[in-house]
């Protein structure tokens, strides 16, 4: 019976307006990215450096700052060479390459204000060079140090999602759309929210348009994630999902966007996580496998790799179940 | 016909008071600042140093921390001098300015903790000194460098507005105020909200009085601002702009402040946005370009330079359209 | 006609339960702190380390830092001279104590990790010893520059309050209790909450029984707090002050605690801010002289010296004035 | 007469599910961990560094730190003893293990930036080498540094809770479920919730069944913990727990989970506390002793050490009291 007519909210489109996007492209990636690319502005008007040093690569950032250490100490070799072979007292090279070299680690014995002695500056020039070298080196340390920090500490939840969405039994021969989740840390999470959104093809007058829909949850939050949590969506006579079946949902593309709002109690900060199922991720007539159970002694033991394990089950014939 | 008579609710006036301003002098600026000057206190009562310094510009900054370090290293090597010739070993200058420069060069080499040790502290009292210049030159150099990375790291949202906030054919035949927003910066920015207020000019007994109303939206908030962003308000019969003209905007010297909030997923942290606009940057009859587009592959573009792109569009007749 | 009998809402004491306190004795002070001791926890129970160090004054801040650097060499000089004289190689003192300064020195060097190096370790105990130091030096620094950097960048609001609350004419030839406010600093404040809470002793079977209520406000949050603000509860027939007199406030006892809220644009944090305002600080039949003006170039000019600035008015007779 | 049947409300149970747990295991500990193990992930993949390294152990975080620098140095060390025993300028050792060590010196120098001098790199491979290592030095350094002050600092409230929650008489004849709580530090609590959950057994066709409730509390804010504060579950027509037994709670399991949340003016930051009483832990007609009195100067002094102080009081005959 496909989907019924929706009265048009526009609170619920997660901001990504009514165009349909092409076959197989998600909006939302399933890591929570987003699917969008930009363009119009120069690089640096649409990058901050902050944001790009926290969140590159480890390799990369890694490069960066061996990189910048490296060019830091050409320059100022290059900078004592031109002041002259005599600026660097200590130095005994003979060649024009055993200087450059010599000036180049006493150059970086400056800037990590590590400071031999066996050369030092001598003169007016190098020293006035050598002074202002390593307040540089304090200072440039002191950004690379408070980045690797910085990312280290950075803020993050890491939910596990269980790879399927299921339409499930549920209360008084109901069915549901459920999936699940846990903490995949060991930090304990408060005051956890989760929001889903569905989106789907609608056509009007021909033309295919992208609807959105908050989901009603059985369920919006726990005061304490210690468990896996199974988010239901019960269908009933309010969802939107009543009489749709699963070639309903592949027609119209259905994707169905989560957005989760934790408070970390380690980082004493509120941290986000963000997945989708696309259509061809939801199972029809299955339910999880419970993942905790006891041990010898009674303890509860959670199971993160039983996070995405069901079953099969029979759905009531009323449910149209086509695949 | 100009403008209702309101209801006075004072939730609504931004803290600006209702005493009129003079004609073409905005309360909030385009750029998100007020527009007041302040007196009355000594200047250290009104600043905050921190807040001085993490919002300095960086020449001044730079400039700041260069004069410290030059100022400081004059101070200590006056010290020595004092002391006297023969407490740095190790110096082998002959005039006074040799000695005094020696002196300063060990300065720095001591505050920065590069320490070569050619010339080294000879004597309990340039061995003091020279002790609490080096427990002088980590501290100080430890708010340097915070500051540092305080500046480079603090949490701000760049959001491109559109330039002019056009007055468009809405759903229904109605009309609506709507202006652009997109995300300048590759970071996701959550739960983004938005506030729109209207302030204008009503004759009181023959005195102006600055009126503020909280406008309602079509939409206050979005999941995600991963696409642009239309905020609207509809000229339906709730409005206060309802049969006001063009010709009443200006004569009541009407601006929309806008209050943008938003979590920032880079920054973990809320970031918060405001620009204004006056009703001179306000196009009757005009509707927003799309500013996204997908392609070869498929994929959505968004194009940040075609945030402001609008086309002119016929207005029904009922609406008041007088430039 | 004294206080109308309160129906007891338990949500509006603060927490400072209905025992009755002495007179004179504010429970909230002006300055915002907490009118409280504490006893009965052994002092480190109490006290949180960070805490402390965050919050002493800067003084005592200081004398801390510099009494713990003194402290570590004392402690390191006496291991050297343990460890045996000839363990520092380039020390060249003849009598105990100058060996004891020249240990001392380098520790210091050590420590602060200058090592100038005209002083070294030579051999195992020695090597070893100023390894671990320079390991110390560097942790301890971290900790007292950490502290440092977070005492001058910890967020806080500095408001200014009007010195007295007035009670002056208000709409429609009502009354009503006010007081104002501004930002003494420079930076923004957004989304300012305020709550003012009433406590008076009354009389319950001859004993007296403190009783808390939240005041209602003509406007509980202001967008963004540019100017000053008058924050006014009207005595109007809902208002538990409705034919109070000053006599009544008196006998009573009456304070009202402030307690406000806001998020400070530089910080990008949450600041909190409390003040009180006790029975003798009630100025009746007084209205607060406009703080700002218009200089030449029509700029509005807020002028912080006058936000207590009040002129005496008349009351109209129905409310009841007895100072 | 036992619990009543409870309307089945799922956003009640913590997040625990409904799986009976066995008898004396809490799902909450009284210091308000939880009481679950994990398993089925590699161990990586649910620790998290930064999450691990601020919250194990003091002793264990020094030995980290400590065996950290000794390895660091022991790998350098190694690679300078590589390069040859001419490497190392300065080096006057004449065994292999007094090269090694003057090696190892000479890297922790290096590591910790402290450069004595007395040994200097010799030679472009061990320049470089050296070069590198200063490097690292800073590096890692900001890393044992930060996680050094960033466990110091680490937000977190310490609440005094009583030690028993109390079955006491409440107004009107009626009886209360309550427990008290203090902060035990210095600071400031500022608008503190609280919540508290009670979860139960209740038998489902033969099979034990976790119920959880989230029980009506007299009040459920203070806008400032100042003194004591005693929370309060009145025992009314709408309570759960009107005609529960002291024998029902035991045969129920019945237990108390109690989560509160406030900002902490000091760390400027939102903190939060746990903890949990069960069914033994609950004395049935008591009631507190005040915590706090007045001094001689009439000043409040709050006795800490009087928390979990109650007298035993009588209940009326109504409440079944079975202990």
């Amino acid at each position: 019976m496909g989907f019924k007519k929706q009265k048009f909210n526009p609170e619920n489109d997660l901001g990504f307006g009514t165009k349909a996007v092409t076959k197989n492209q998600r909006l939302l990636n399933q890591d929570g990215s987003v699917n969008v690319k930009r363009k119009g502005l120069p690089f640096f008007d649409t990058s901050n450096n902050y944001h790009t040093l926290i969140t590159i690569s480890w390799t990369k950032f890694w490069l960066l700052v061996f990189t910048c250490y490296f060019t830091l100490n050409l320059i100022f070799a290059s900078i004592y060479m031109a002041i002259g072979v005599d600026s660097l007292a200590g130095a005994d090279g003979n060649t024009f390459w055993q200087h450059f070299w010599e000036a180049f680690f006493f150059s970086a014995q400056t800037l990590s204000t590590v400071g031999y002695g066996h050369m030092y500056p001598s003169g007016m020039m190098s020293s006035t060079v050598s002074a202002i070298e390593s307040m540089i080196g304090l200072l440039a340390f002191a950004l690379a140090t408070g980045l690797l920090y910085g990312r280290f500490s950075r803020p993050s939840a890491r939910i596990s999602y269980s790879k399927n969405m299921l339409v499930a039994p549920y209360l008084d021969g109901q069915q549901a759309f459920m999936f699940r989740l846990a903490n995949q840390r060991r930090s304990t999470l408060i005051d956890l929210q989760v929001e889903v959104n569905l989106s789907y093809l609608e056509e009007v007058d021909g033309k295919p348009i992208r609807r959105f829909l908050q989901l009603e949850l059985e369920r919006k939050r726990v005061s304490l994630l210690s468990l896996n949590w199974t988010v239901v969506h019960p269908i009933d006579d309010k969802s939107p999902l009543k009489d749709v079946s699963h070639a309903d949902l592949v027609k119209a593309e259905a994707t169905f966007a989560v957005l989760i709002k934790a408070f970390d109690d380690t980082f004493s900060q509120t941290v986000h996580s963000r997945t989708s199922y696309q259509y061809d991720e939801i199972v029809w007539g299955a339910r999880f496998k419970p993942a905790f159970d006891r041990d010898e002694s009674g303890a509860i033991v959670l199971d993160l790799s039983q996070i995405s394990a069901y079953e099969k089950v029979e759905l009531p014939v009323s449910v149209k179940q086509l695949n």
